[in-house]
Protein backbone atom coordinates (compact mmCIF):
# COMPACT_ATOMS: atom_id res chain seq x y z
CA UNK A 1 0.00 0.00 0.00
CA UNK A 2 1.33 3.52 -0.95
CA UNK A 3 0.92 6.10 2.25
CA UNK A 4 -0.25 9.21 1.16
CA UNK A 5 2.87 10.76 2.28
CA UNK A 6 4.71 8.93 -0.90
CA UNK A 7 2.04 9.18 -2.99
CA UNK A 8 2.45 13.12 -2.22
CA UNK A 9 5.83 12.87 -2.60
CA UNK A 10 5.85 11.26 -5.61
CA UNK A 11 3.41 14.24 -6.97
CA UNK A 12 6.57 16.45 -7.01
CA UNK A 13 8.25 13.90 -9.54
CA UNK A 14 5.82 13.98 -12.40
CA UNK A 15 5.51 14.84 -15.86
CA UNK A 16 3.74 18.21 -14.67
CA UNK A 17 4.66 20.11 -11.76
CA UNK A 18 2.58 19.69 -8.64
CA UNK A 19 -0.17 22.83 -8.68
CA UNK A 20 -1.75 23.82 -5.13
CA UNK A 21 -4.51 25.80 -4.95
CA UNK A 22 -4.76 26.59 -0.95
CA UNK A 23 -7.26 26.17 1.01
CA UNK A 24 -8.48 27.03 4.63
CA UNK A 25 -11.07 24.83 5.66
CA UNK A 26 -12.70 21.03 4.97
CA UNK A 27 -15.14 22.83 2.74
CA UNK A 28 -13.21 24.57 0.97
CA UNK A 29 -10.32 21.49 0.46
CA UNK A 30 -13.46 19.80 -0.88
CA UNK A 31 -14.63 22.32 -3.53
CA UNK A 32 -10.97 22.06 -4.58
CA UNK A 33 -10.64 18.24 -4.74
CA UNK A 34 -13.71 18.46 -6.68
CA UNK A 35 -11.96 20.91 -9.02
CA UNK A 36 -9.20 17.99 -9.97
CA UNK A 37 -6.63 18.70 -7.83
CA UNK A 38 -4.36 16.32 -6.96
CA UNK A 39 -3.15 17.45 -3.45
CA UNK A 40 -4.68 19.71 -0.77
CA UNK A 41 -2.48 22.58 0.33
CA UNK A 42 -3.37 25.04 3.50
CA UNK A 43 -2.52 28.29 3.82
CA UNK A 44 -1.67 29.40 7.52
CA UNK A 45 -2.76 32.81 6.59
CA UNK A 46 -5.93 31.83 5.20
CA UNK A 47 -6.79 28.93 7.61
CA UNK A 48 -6.17 31.80 10.56
CA UNK A 49 -8.07 34.55 8.79
CA UNK A 50 -11.29 32.00 7.88
CA UNK A 51 -11.33 31.78 11.96
CA UNK A 52 -10.76 34.78 12.79
CA UNK A 53 -6.93 35.37 14.01
CA UNK A 54 -3.69 37.48 12.71
CA UNK A 55 -1.29 35.20 10.74
CA UNK A 56 1.83 34.10 13.01
CA UNK A 57 0.99 31.15 15.21
CA UNK A 58 -1.63 33.30 16.29
CA UNK A 59 -4.38 30.44 15.63
CA UNK A 60 -4.62 28.22 19.10
CA UNK A 61 -2.39 24.68 18.34
CA UNK A 62 -5.44 22.67 18.77
CA UNK A 63 -7.36 24.84 16.23
CA UNK A 64 -4.87 24.28 13.64
CA UNK A 65 -4.67 20.10 14.41
CA UNK A 66 -8.61 20.48 14.21
CA UNK A 67 -8.36 21.91 11.07
CA UNK A 68 -5.63 18.99 9.60
CA UNK A 69 -8.40 16.67 11.05
CA UNK A 70 -11.58 18.08 9.61
CA UNK A 71 -9.62 18.64 6.17
CA UNK A 72 -8.04 14.86 6.29
CA UNK A 73 -11.45 13.13 6.86
CA UNK A 74 -12.77 15.15 4.32
CA UNK A 75 -11.07 14.39 1.18
CA UNK A 76 -8.80 11.26 -0.19
CA UNK A 77 -6.03 13.56 -1.63
CA UNK A 78 -3.16 13.72 0.32
CA UNK A 79 -3.07 16.99 2.41
CA UNK A 80 -0.30 19.00 3.19
CA UNK A 81 -0.58 21.55 6.20
CA UNK A 82 1.26 24.53 6.39
CA UNK A 83 2.55 25.02 9.88
CA UNK A 84 4.66 27.79 10.10
CA UNK A 85 7.61 27.89 12.31
CA UNK A 86 6.17 24.48 13.91
CA UNK A 87 4.36 25.56 16.60
CA UNK A 88 6.88 25.13 19.16
CA UNK A 89 9.98 27.37 21.24
CA UNK A 90 12.59 24.76 20.91
CA UNK A 91 13.16 22.06 18.18
CA UNK A 92 11.98 19.50 20.19
CA UNK A 93 8.78 20.99 20.94
CA UNK A 94 8.29 22.15 17.14
CA UNK A 95 9.15 18.16 16.71
CA UNK A 96 6.17 17.14 18.96
CA UNK A 97 3.76 19.67 17.47
CA UNK A 98 4.26 18.27 13.90
CA UNK A 99 4.09 14.40 15.16
CA UNK A 100 0.60 15.74 16.43
CA UNK A 101 -0.27 17.16 13.19
CA UNK A 102 1.23 14.50 10.98
CA UNK A 103 -0.84 12.00 13.27
CA UNK A 104 -4.22 14.37 12.30
CA UNK A 105 -3.79 12.42 8.81
CA UNK A 106 -1.26 15.12 6.96
CA UNK A 107 1.07 13.54 4.54
CA UNK A 108 2.92 16.71 4.26
CA UNK A 109 4.22 19.89 5.87
CA UNK A 110 5.04 23.44 5.27
CA UNK A 111 7.57 24.92 7.74
CA UNK A 112 9.35 28.58 7.75
CA UNK A 113 12.62 29.79 8.63
CA UNK A 114 10.88 32.88 9.85
CA UNK A 115 11.86 33.61 14.02
CA UNK A 116 8.95 32.01 16.34
CA UNK A 117 9.05 34.52 18.82
CA UNK A 118 9.78 38.17 16.56
CA UNK A 119 10.97 39.57 13.31
CA UNK A 120 13.29 38.23 10.90
CA UNK A 121 14.96 34.66 9.86
CA UNK A 122 16.20 32.09 12.40
CA UNK A 123 19.73 31.28 11.89
CA UNK A 124 20.34 28.52 9.37
CA UNK A 125 22.17 26.27 11.73
CA UNK A 126 18.97 26.94 14.12
CA UNK A 127 16.35 26.20 11.31
CA UNK A 128 18.07 23.11 10.04
CA UNK A 129 18.21 21.63 13.74
CA UNK A 130 14.03 22.21 13.84
CA UNK A 131 14.05 19.82 10.90
CA UNK A 132 16.41 17.79 11.87
CA UNK A 133 14.42 17.33 15.39
CA UNK A 134 10.86 17.01 13.06
CA UNK A 135 12.62 14.22 10.53
CA UNK A 136 13.69 12.17 13.91
CA UNK A 137 10.62 12.47 15.83
CA UNK A 138 8.71 11.91 13.19
CA UNK A 139 10.74 8.78 12.14
CA UNK A 140 10.96 7.39 15.25
CA UNK A 141 6.80 7.75 15.90
CA UNK A 142 7.00 5.30 12.36
CA UNK A 143 5.33 8.38 10.85
CA UNK A 144 6.22 10.07 7.46
CA UNK A 145 5.45 13.15 5.75
CA UNK A 146 7.16 15.78 2.91
CA UNK A 147 8.45 18.41 4.99
CA UNK A 148 8.93 21.42 2.19
CA UNK A 149 11.23 23.94 3.95
CA UNK A 150 9.61 27.06 3.26
CA UNK A 151 13.13 29.89 3.26
CA UNK A 152 11.71 33.37 3.36
CA UNK A 153 15.38 35.24 2.71
CA UNK A 154 13.47 36.65 -0.50
CA UNK A 155 9.63 37.06 1.24
CA UNK A 156 10.95 40.17 2.94
CA UNK A 157 9.49 43.31 1.52
CA UNK A 158 11.84 45.66 -0.28
CA UNK A 159 12.89 46.35 -3.74
CA UNK A 160 16.41 45.12 -4.62
CA UNK A 161 18.66 45.50 -7.36
CA UNK A 162 19.73 42.87 -9.57
CA UNK A 163 22.89 41.99 -7.04
CA UNK A 164 20.70 41.79 -4.03
CA UNK A 165 18.58 39.58 -5.43
CA UNK A 166 21.52 37.78 -6.71
CA UNK A 167 23.11 37.33 -3.11
CA UNK A 168 19.88 36.67 -1.41
CA UNK A 169 19.42 33.46 -3.89
CA UNK A 170 23.24 32.63 -2.85
CA UNK A 171 21.98 32.62 0.72
CA UNK A 172 18.69 30.80 -0.31
CA UNK A 173 20.36 27.55 -2.13
CA UNK A 174 23.25 28.08 0.97
CA UNK A 175 20.00 27.65 3.45
CA UNK A 176 18.45 25.18 1.39
CA UNK A 177 21.23 22.72 1.23
CA UNK A 178 21.24 22.78 5.14
CA UNK A 179 18.01 22.10 5.73
CA UNK A 180 17.69 19.03 2.35
CA UNK A 181 20.84 17.94 4.59
CA UNK A 182 18.66 17.87 7.77
CA UNK A 183 15.62 15.69 6.00
CA UNK A 184 13.77 18.50 4.29
CA UNK A 185 12.15 17.00 1.06
CA UNK A 186 11.45 20.27 -1.05
CA UNK A 187 12.22 23.77 -0.65
CA UNK A 188 9.87 26.59 -0.98
CA UNK A 189 11.12 29.80 -2.04
CA UNK A 190 8.23 32.59 -1.71
CA UNK A 191 8.77 35.79 -2.98
CA UNK A 192 11.00 34.61 -5.98
CA UNK A 193 9.82 35.17 -9.57
CA UNK A 194 12.37 36.63 -11.70
CA UNK A 195 12.78 33.51 -14.26
CA UNK A 196 16.29 33.86 -14.58
CA UNK A 197 16.98 33.55 -11.16
CA UNK A 198 14.25 30.63 -10.56
CA UNK A 199 15.93 29.01 -13.15
CA UNK A 200 19.27 29.59 -11.37
CA UNK A 201 16.95 28.20 -8.01
CA UNK A 202 16.56 24.82 -9.86
CA UNK A 203 19.80 24.30 -11.04
CA UNK A 204 21.47 24.80 -7.54
CA UNK A 205 19.07 23.49 -5.58
CA UNK A 206 18.93 19.21 -5.24
CA UNK A 207 15.08 19.01 -4.61
CA UNK A 208 11.73 19.70 -6.02
CA UNK A 209 11.81 23.60 -5.86
CA UNK A 210 8.01 25.56 -4.67
CA UNK A 211 7.42 29.35 -5.87
CA UNK A 212 4.29 31.07 -4.67
CA UNK A 213 2.51 32.66 -7.54
CA UNK A 214 -1.12 34.67 -7.13
CA UNK A 215 -2.51 33.54 -10.79
CA UNK A 216 -2.82 30.98 -13.76
CA UNK A 217 -0.98 32.85 -15.93
CA UNK A 218 2.44 32.59 -14.23
CA UNK A 219 2.21 28.73 -13.76
CA UNK A 220 3.62 27.60 -17.33
CA UNK A 221 6.94 29.80 -17.35
CA UNK A 222 7.85 28.58 -13.77
CA UNK A 223 6.98 24.95 -15.10
CA UNK A 224 9.32 25.72 -18.25
CA UNK A 225 11.82 26.71 -15.85
CA UNK A 226 11.52 22.99 -14.24
CA UNK A 227 9.60 24.10 -10.94
CA UNK A 228 8.56 20.79 -9.90
CA UNK A 229 5.51 22.76 -7.10
CA UNK A 230 3.54 26.05 -7.45
CA UNK A 231 1.28 26.71 -4.84
CA UNK A 232 -1.20 29.89 -4.19
CA UNK A 233 -0.59 30.81 -0.85
CA UNK A 234 -3.39 33.06 0.78
CA UNK A 235 -4.51 34.55 -2.87
CA UNK A 236 -7.67 31.98 -3.35
CA UNK A 237 -8.84 32.90 -0.12
CA UNK A 238 -8.62 36.65 -0.59
CA UNK A 239 -10.16 36.45 -4.26
CA UNK A 240 -13.07 34.55 -2.40
CA UNK A 241 -13.33 37.32 0.34
CA UNK A 242 -13.02 39.52 -2.35
CA UNK A 243 -16.11 38.00 -4.11
CA UNK A 244 -18.07 37.42 -1.29
CA UNK A 245 -17.67 41.24 -0.54
CA UNK A 246 -18.80 42.30 -4.42
CA UNK A 247 -21.90 40.17 -3.48
CA UNK A 248 -23.07 41.42 -0.14
CA UNK A 249 -22.39 45.07 -1.85
CA UNK A 250 -24.49 44.68 -4.66
CA UNK A 251 -27.21 43.22 -2.08
CA UNK A 252 -26.81 45.79 0.41
CA UNK A 253 -27.30 48.87 -1.92
CA UNK A 254 -30.38 46.64 -3.95
CA UNK B 1 -26.72 50.48 27.26
CA UNK B 2 -28.63 49.03 24.04
CA UNK B 3 -27.74 45.17 23.86
CA UNK B 4 -26.94 43.48 20.61
CA UNK B 5 -30.21 41.63 20.96
CA UNK B 6 -32.36 45.10 21.41
CA UNK B 7 -30.16 46.49 18.54
CA UNK B 8 -31.13 43.32 16.58
CA UNK B 9 -34.70 43.48 17.16
CA UNK B 10 -34.81 47.35 16.38
CA UNK B 11 -33.41 46.63 12.92
CA UNK B 12 -36.12 44.38 12.17
CA UNK B 13 -38.38 48.13 12.74
CA UNK B 14 -35.99 50.55 10.48
CA UNK B 15 -37.37 52.51 7.32
CA UNK B 16 -35.64 50.15 5.09
CA UNK B 17 -35.70 46.10 5.41
CA UNK B 18 -33.13 44.12 7.44
CA UNK B 19 -30.86 42.34 4.50
CA UNK B 20 -28.83 39.55 5.70
CA UNK B 21 -25.77 38.18 3.31
CA UNK B 22 -25.37 35.43 5.62
CA UNK B 23 -21.59 33.51 6.81
CA UNK B 24 -20.29 30.27 7.69
CA UNK B 25 -17.07 31.33 9.86
CA UNK B 26 -15.57 34.35 11.35
CA UNK B 27 -13.62 35.32 8.05
CA UNK B 28 -17.04 35.08 5.94
CA UNK B 29 -18.13 37.30 9.10
CA UNK B 30 -15.56 39.54 8.87
CA UNK B 31 -15.70 40.18 5.26
CA UNK B 32 -19.82 41.25 5.70
CA UNK B 33 -19.02 43.30 8.33
CA UNK B 34 -16.78 45.08 6.29
CA UNK B 35 -18.61 45.55 3.48
CA UNK B 36 -21.34 47.63 5.58
CA UNK B 37 -23.68 44.84 6.43
CA UNK B 38 -25.57 45.81 10.23
CA UNK B 39 -25.79 42.45 11.32
CA UNK B 40 -24.60 38.89 10.63
CA UNK B 41 -26.34 35.56 10.43
CA UNK B 42 -25.51 32.55 9.58
CA UNK B 43 -26.80 29.44 7.46
CA UNK B 44 -26.29 26.50 8.64
CA UNK B 45 -25.77 24.68 5.76
CA UNK B 46 -22.92 26.82 4.70
CA UNK B 47 -21.70 26.46 7.88
CA UNK B 48 -21.85 22.34 8.50
CA UNK B 49 -20.52 22.47 4.45
CA UNK B 50 -17.31 24.69 5.72
CA UNK B 51 -16.29 22.19 8.11
CA UNK B 52 -17.14 19.53 6.47
CA UNK B 53 -20.62 17.88 7.61
CA UNK B 54 -23.91 18.05 6.46
CA UNK B 55 -26.69 20.05 7.40
CA UNK B 56 -29.16 18.34 9.53
CA UNK B 57 -27.69 18.97 12.71
CA UNK B 58 -24.83 16.70 11.81
CA UNK B 59 -22.36 19.48 12.97
CA UNK B 60 -21.12 18.65 16.44
CA UNK B 61 -22.78 21.04 18.96
CA UNK B 62 -19.72 22.01 20.34
CA UNK B 63 -18.53 23.43 16.80
CA UNK B 64 -21.60 25.27 16.15
CA UNK B 65 -21.12 26.81 19.60
CA UNK B 66 -17.39 27.70 18.41
CA UNK B 67 -18.48 28.93 15.22
CA UNK B 68 -21.03 31.20 16.99
CA UNK B 69 -18.12 32.25 19.63
CA UNK B 70 -15.14 33.09 16.76
CA UNK B 71 -17.88 35.05 14.87
CA UNK B 72 -19.40 37.22 18.06
CA UNK B 73 -15.19 37.51 18.68
CA UNK B 74 -14.34 38.98 15.33
CA UNK B 75 -17.50 41.28 14.62
CA UNK B 76 -19.02 43.89 16.35
CA UNK B 77 -22.01 43.44 14.57
CA UNK B 78 -25.59 41.77 15.92
CA UNK B 79 -25.20 37.84 15.30
CA UNK B 80 -27.55 35.45 14.72
CA UNK B 81 -27.26 31.71 14.31
CA UNK B 82 -28.98 29.60 12.56
CA UNK B 83 -29.70 26.79 15.26
CA UNK B 84 -31.80 24.31 13.00
CA UNK B 85 -34.10 22.83 15.03
CA UNK B 86 -32.30 23.59 18.48
CA UNK B 87 -30.20 21.09 18.98
CA UNK B 88 -32.33 19.02 21.18
CA UNK B 89 -34.61 16.24 21.15
CA UNK B 90 -36.77 17.52 23.70
CA UNK B 91 -38.19 21.22 23.81
CA UNK B 92 -36.16 21.32 27.62
CA UNK B 93 -33.10 20.30 25.36
CA UNK B 94 -33.44 22.31 23.00
CA UNK B 95 -33.71 25.69 25.20
CA UNK B 96 -30.74 24.36 27.21
CA UNK B 97 -28.14 24.41 23.73
CA UNK B 98 -30.00 28.04 22.94
CA UNK B 99 -28.74 29.64 26.48
CA UNK B 100 -25.54 27.88 25.54
CA UNK B 101 -25.53 29.41 21.44
CA UNK B 102 -26.42 32.77 23.12
CA UNK B 103 -24.17 32.56 26.04
CA UNK B 104 -21.38 32.74 22.99
CA UNK B 105 -22.32 35.68 21.91
CA UNK B 106 -24.72 35.78 19.86
CA UNK B 107 -28.22 38.85 19.32
CA UNK B 108 -30.23 35.91 17.61
CA UNK B 109 -31.66 32.68 16.60
CA UNK B 110 -33.31 30.79 13.41
CA UNK B 111 -35.59 28.00 15.19
CA UNK B 112 -36.78 25.63 12.39
CA UNK B 113 -40.15 23.40 12.81
CA UNK B 114 -38.67 20.80 10.77
CA UNK B 115 -38.59 17.39 12.72
CA UNK B 116 -35.22 16.93 14.27
CA UNK B 117 -35.63 13.17 14.23
CA UNK B 118 -37.11 12.43 10.56
CA UNK B 119 -38.75 13.86 7.89
CA UNK B 120 -41.71 16.82 8.31
CA UNK B 121 -42.69 19.08 10.34
CA UNK B 122 -43.13 19.01 14.03
CA UNK B 123 -46.73 19.14 15.07
CA UNK B 124 -47.74 23.20 15.66
CA UNK B 125 -48.06 23.04 19.43
CA UNK B 126 -44.91 20.85 19.52
CA UNK B 127 -43.33 23.66 17.71
CA UNK B 128 -44.59 26.50 19.63
CA UNK B 129 -43.80 24.69 23.43
CA UNK B 130 -40.15 24.49 21.86
CA UNK B 131 -40.39 28.16 21.24
CA UNK B 132 -41.76 28.89 24.70
CA UNK B 133 -39.06 26.63 26.59
CA UNK B 134 -36.59 28.46 24.78
CA UNK B 135 -37.66 31.83 25.34
CA UNK B 136 -38.55 30.92 29.22
CA UNK B 137 -35.27 29.37 29.52
CA UNK B 138 -33.29 32.48 28.03
CA UNK B 139 -35.49 34.98 30.06
CA UNK B 140 -34.58 32.75 33.36
CA UNK B 141 -31.05 33.00 32.27
CA UNK B 142 -31.70 36.89 31.78
CA UNK B 143 -30.35 36.88 28.17
CA UNK B 144 -32.20 37.89 25.53
CA UNK B 145 -32.27 37.34 21.75
CA UNK B 146 -34.15 37.41 18.97
CA UNK B 147 -35.97 34.51 17.95
CA UNK B 148 -36.93 34.11 14.63
CA UNK B 149 -39.23 31.19 14.01
CA UNK B 150 -38.80 29.61 10.63
CA UNK B 151 -42.07 27.21 9.46
CA UNK B 152 -41.08 25.64 6.51
CA UNK B 153 -44.39 24.95 5.55
CA UNK B 154 -43.49 26.60 1.89
CA UNK B 155 -40.10 24.87 2.14
CA UNK B 156 -40.88 20.95 0.77
CA UNK B 157 -40.41 20.39 -2.91
CA UNK B 158 -42.59 20.03 -5.49
CA UNK B 159 -44.71 22.20 -8.07
CA UNK B 160 -47.91 23.21 -6.30
CA UNK B 161 -50.95 24.49 -8.15
CA UNK B 162 -52.06 28.00 -7.02
CA UNK B 163 -54.80 26.21 -4.75
CA UNK B 164 -52.13 24.23 -2.73
CA UNK B 165 -49.90 27.60 -2.68
CA UNK B 166 -53.15 29.22 -0.65
CA UNK B 167 -53.35 26.66 1.71
CA UNK B 168 -49.54 26.64 2.38
CA UNK B 169 -50.33 30.09 3.00
CA UNK B 170 -52.99 29.52 5.26
CA UNK B 171 -51.21 26.92 7.25
CA UNK B 172 -48.04 29.29 7.50
CA UNK B 173 -50.34 31.93 9.40
CA UNK B 174 -51.47 29.56 11.66
CA UNK B 175 -48.28 28.36 12.88
CA UNK B 176 -46.99 32.24 12.50
CA UNK B 177 -49.42 32.94 14.91
CA UNK B 178 -49.07 29.81 17.67
CA UNK B 179 -45.33 30.53 17.57
CA UNK B 180 -45.78 34.30 17.65
CA UNK B 181 -47.82 33.66 20.90
CA UNK B 182 -44.99 31.34 22.13
CA UNK B 183 -42.15 33.63 22.04
CA UNK B 184 -40.91 34.31 18.58
CA UNK B 185 -40.28 37.52 17.26
CA UNK B 186 -39.93 37.12 13.74
CA UNK B 187 -41.60 34.30 11.22
CA UNK B 188 -39.01 33.11 8.72
CA UNK B 189 -41.08 31.69 5.70
CA UNK B 190 -38.29 29.78 3.04
CA UNK B 191 -39.31 28.81 -0.21
CA UNK B 192 -42.08 31.64 -0.07
CA UNK B 193 -41.90 33.88 -3.01
CA UNK B 194 -44.95 34.61 -5.07
CA UNK B 195 -45.26 38.30 -4.57
CA UNK B 196 -49.07 38.33 -4.24
CA UNK B 197 -48.90 35.46 -1.28
CA UNK B 198 -45.67 37.47 0.51
CA UNK B 199 -47.72 40.73 0.50
CA UNK B 200 -50.67 38.44 2.23
CA UNK B 201 -48.30 37.01 4.24
CA UNK B 202 -47.22 40.76 5.73
CA UNK B 203 -50.69 41.54 6.38
CA UNK B 204 -51.68 38.39 7.78
CA UNK B 205 -48.84 38.24 10.34
CA UNK B 206 -48.25 40.39 13.01
CA UNK B 207 -44.45 40.10 13.07
CA UNK B 208 -41.46 40.92 10.88
CA UNK B 209 -41.59 38.80 7.92
CA UNK B 210 -38.53 37.54 6.36
CA UNK B 211 -38.01 36.00 2.72
CA UNK B 212 -35.31 34.00 1.57
CA UNK B 213 -33.57 35.46 -1.65
CA UNK B 214 -30.52 34.08 -3.46
CA UNK B 215 -30.06 37.31 -5.61
CA UNK B 216 -30.32 41.19 -4.83
CA UNK B 217 -32.45 41.54 -7.57
CA UNK B 218 -35.19 39.77 -5.51
CA UNK B 219 -34.86 42.36 -3.02
CA UNK B 220 -36.74 45.64 -4.43
CA UNK B 221 -40.56 43.71 -4.72
CA UNK B 222 -39.63 42.42 -1.31
CA UNK B 223 -39.09 45.96 0.39
CA UNK B 224 -42.21 47.13 -1.53
CA UNK B 225 -43.98 44.24 -0.55
CA UNK B 226 -43.58 45.28 3.27
CA UNK B 227 -41.18 42.60 3.82
CA UNK B 228 -38.95 43.00 6.98
CA UNK B 229 -35.91 40.28 6.82
CA UNK B 230 -34.78 39.57 3.38
CA UNK B 231 -32.21 36.69 3.89
CA UNK B 232 -29.68 34.57 1.14
CA UNK B 233 -29.47 31.23 3.53
CA UNK B 234 -26.73 29.38 1.58
CA UNK B 235 -26.31 30.86 -1.86
CA UNK B 236 -23.59 33.19 -0.68
CA UNK B 237 -21.13 30.31 -0.10
CA UNK B 238 -22.34 28.42 -2.67
CA UNK B 239 -21.15 31.10 -5.01
CA UNK B 240 -18.30 31.40 -3.17
CA UNK B 241 -17.07 27.59 -3.40
CA UNK B 242 -18.39 28.05 -7.58
CA UNK B 243 -16.13 30.73 -7.98
CA UNK B 244 -13.16 28.83 -5.69
CA UNK B 245 -13.84 25.71 -8.26
CA UNK B 246 -13.31 27.92 -11.26
CA UNK B 247 -10.20 30.30 -10.33
CA UNK B 248 -8.41 26.41 -9.26
CA UNK B 249 -9.55 24.83 -12.87
CA UNK B 250 -8.58 27.62 -14.43
CA UNK B 251 -4.91 26.97 -12.57
CA UNK B 252 -5.46 23.06 -13.07
CA UNK B 253 -5.29 23.79 -16.59
CA UNK B 254 -2.47 26.32 -17.07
Amino acid sequence: MTTLAARFRSLHASAAPLVLFNVWDAGSAKTIAESGASAIATSSWAVAAAQGYADGEHLPFDRLVDCARRIAATVSLPVSMDVETGYGASAEAAARSVVTIVQAGVAGINLEDRNPSGDGLVHVEAAAERIAAIRKSLTAHGLDAFINARCDVFFSGGVDDAASQASRLTESVRRAEAYLAAGADGIFLPGLSDLTLVAEAVSAIAAPLNIMVNAPDAIRPLREAGVRRISFGPAPFITAMNGLSSASRAAFAA
